[in-house]
């Protein structure tokens, strides 16, 4: 097996694309994300761990004016104009229903599907592991050279009863996706200082 | 402001250190995480976006012998020797009282942590913002050229009785910090493929 290089740090002025100056964008340009974009996107995001290896992330990408307008009603009024706008948008759901790869995914240990017969704990595990994904995704887009848009004012509930009728996925992310365009972006808000996010016992 | 630099695509050898070549290591070298890396790991953590810039994740940093006697006795069995020898384990928490930030962190909008006075909503909203940091976290930890160990194997409810016990931080994830050892890596499990995580409308 091939062993990673651990050693290198990554470049601080690729820390700065992918963390420090990246922000969200609220304006794109007309220029459409390629299907070579979202496939590096995707290569980039399923490589990132997930507990049981589930990968319960499902990426449902809304581009034509006709799912666009299945969608907008569902946005709070604020993110309705910038989303009919965007080049791409994504809607980041988590498969209830993971367990059903797990034989497949992680073939070593065959009853791990058993271990979430239980909806509840089955449910919080899809959200996690998607919700730790929709992180990998946000990283992702800006490393394909993109800015993105993530917003949660939408209503999950409608989103997922005109997209997913069936119930097996739950919607808990949007996301924009495309060129920055002019006033794409806002004043960086504050953030927490070093004290007040980590501790050590 | 400064605009961030999005024509940059990340390049192809820095995509694979911090995605397809990165690995969940097992084991480690005893060389020490230094207190500069832990703070590049967090800078690079906060600019990374959360809705209503509400940043719920709290990092615990495991590093003493007393601090970590109190954590193991609440992973899987399969899990303690690996997290005993780390150089450092992190215990990641959402903070279920992150609206009393949102004056500070959200000025724009006063009366955004009123939004939260639904305690079942607000803990959706930390977990998932808390989660989509730990995204962040994980590949962090591999930008600052470090291995990371994510562990959903363990207790929560008895962590948290152990090193929370106000109640307010729920912990979701363990990550053993360091340089990858001997026999540091397993199999890279499958992933799904592009038609099987991602779907257009």
């Amino acid at each position: 097996m091939t062993l990673p290089e651990t050693a290198t740090v990554l470049p601080e002025p690729l820390q700065d694309l992918l963390f420090r100056q990246a922000r969200t964008a609220h304006a794109f340009t007309d220029e459409p994300v390629t299907d070579e974009e979202v496939r590096l996107i995707h290569d980039l995001v399923r490589h990132g761990p997930t507990a049981f290896n589930s990968q319960p992330l499902r990426i449902v990408l809304v581009r034509s004016a006709a799912a666009r307008a299945r969608l907008l009603p569902h946005l709070s009024s604020g993110n309705r104009a910038k989303t009919a706008a965007a080049p791409l948008v994504a809607v980041l759901a988590a498969d209830t229903e993971f367990p059903r790869r797990l034989p497949e995914l992680f073939p070593h240990e065959p009853r791990a599907a058993e271990w979430f017969g239980d909806q509840t704990a089955r449910e919080q595990q899809a959200r996690l592991n998607s919700a730790m994904q929709a992180g990998y995704f946000l990283i992702a887009v800006r490393a394909a050279g993109l800015a993105a848009g993530p917003m949660s004012g939408f209503d999950p509930a409608g989103v997922d009863a005109e997209f997913f009728p069936d119930g097996r996925l739950r919607s808990f992310l949007l996301v924009n996706i495309g060129r920055p365009g002019p006033n794409a972006w806002r004043e960086r808000l504050p953030r927490l200082a070093y004290d007040e996010a980590v501790s050590e016992v």
